[in-house]
């Protein structure tokens, strides 16, 4: 199958049968997508924490928009983004980046100097605002790896990040919940969207030819 | 070749050969992908500007960090978002979305309802902030779409929304530049960054498993 064959495929499931789980081997295949989305300045500003306890998710479903899919889904894959950029962080980047491709420290001096002159220039709320636009990329990716394995998954802004950010100790970690990637099995009974067609604002409207 | 390879092979293109050009079919296979991108509440509150006019790229090069890049690609896709919300344009979706359906008008009242409330409570400011959000997903799915076709690409926010706003009269749609697309086939010479190894965080530091 192509690629826009598996993007017409998914969507948003809204409801999941609890006895189906997803592999590890597929799980590290989506995760290893979202890993490789490009994000600005490669600086990969989030992490992605990965919820299969079953008693961490009922934790997280308070504030949840649909519980039963937190509940029943297999994995729970919450995108969380830094807080703020710091010098450290990217220098620990870019240190990184010399290490893998074996060019002198420093290599990248002047670029990271521009970076720190400009988040600098920034507050923590300005970070967090670009921080977590960048999740959405690797939230692209890996929910075009989910279907291409067809794996089901519903991707959900509606939860409490306060919730979440709490019960998996986000802030100690300079985090801040951004989205939930909810991946498993529909119910093909009660997932009432898997039998609708797909709708979409025609082409000649999404785009605009100059 | 697997999505994972696909997305192994993409970089941010450096240098593009200008003499290269993107087809109709593969661009319209591309903007198929960012149009079958799921969005909050599948809203889509963008559009994308397609950009293949030489004039056009040369006065959108003001305040571009690569105006190579923009000059020698072939196309630049401009993603833009809805500068807000409406109820207007919160119905014209959800008509579209019973019409295509065949669903009885007003079969989505409740939830457009409940949509209209929270979005009216919001600033456009945030609005915007969820708005330029989703277009990221998009960008997700088209830097994959790319991918498999072997069309080389340039995510970028390095350029002025100021300029790109105006010279594409965006701000009479509604609409604000959030970040560029760039799309051709890249000049194996002056592309630096082609035969360096992709750098990413390490799987171990990329994920927290709960």
């Amino acid at each position: 199958m192509s690629l826009i064959q598996d993007l017409q495929w998914r969507h948003a499931v809204k409801a999941y049968d609890p006895s189906k789980k997803v592999s590890q081997e597929d799980l590290n295949t989506i995760l290893e997508a979202a890993r490789l989305a490009p994000t600005s300045s490669g600086l990969q500003p989030f992490r992605i924490i990965v919820v299969e306890n079953q008693e961490l998710k009922e934790k997280m479903v308070a504030g949840a928009l649909n519980p039963e899919v937190m509940r029943d889904s297999s994995h729970v894959l919450v995108f969380a983004a830094w807080d703020s950029y710091s010098n450290e962080k990217i220098d620990k980047v870019y240190d990184h980046h010399t290490d893998v491709r074996e060019l002198p420290q420093g290599r990248f001096g002047s670029y990271t100097d521009m970076l720190k002159q400009m988040y600098g220039n920034q507050t923590s709320a300005e970070h967090f605002a670009h921080t977590s636009r960048q999740t959405y990329i690797a939230l692209g990716f890996a929910l075009a790896q989910a279907a291409e394995l067809k794996i089901d998954s519903t991707p959900a802004e509606g939860f409490s990040n306060e919730v979440v950010d709490e019960i998996l100790g986000l802030k100690e970690l300079g985090l801040k919940s951004v989205s939930l990637l909810y991946l498993g099995y529909r119910d093909e009974e009660k997932d009432w969207l898997s039998t609708m067609k797909k709708v979409r604002v025609p082409m000649e409207e999404f785009i605009i030819e100059k």
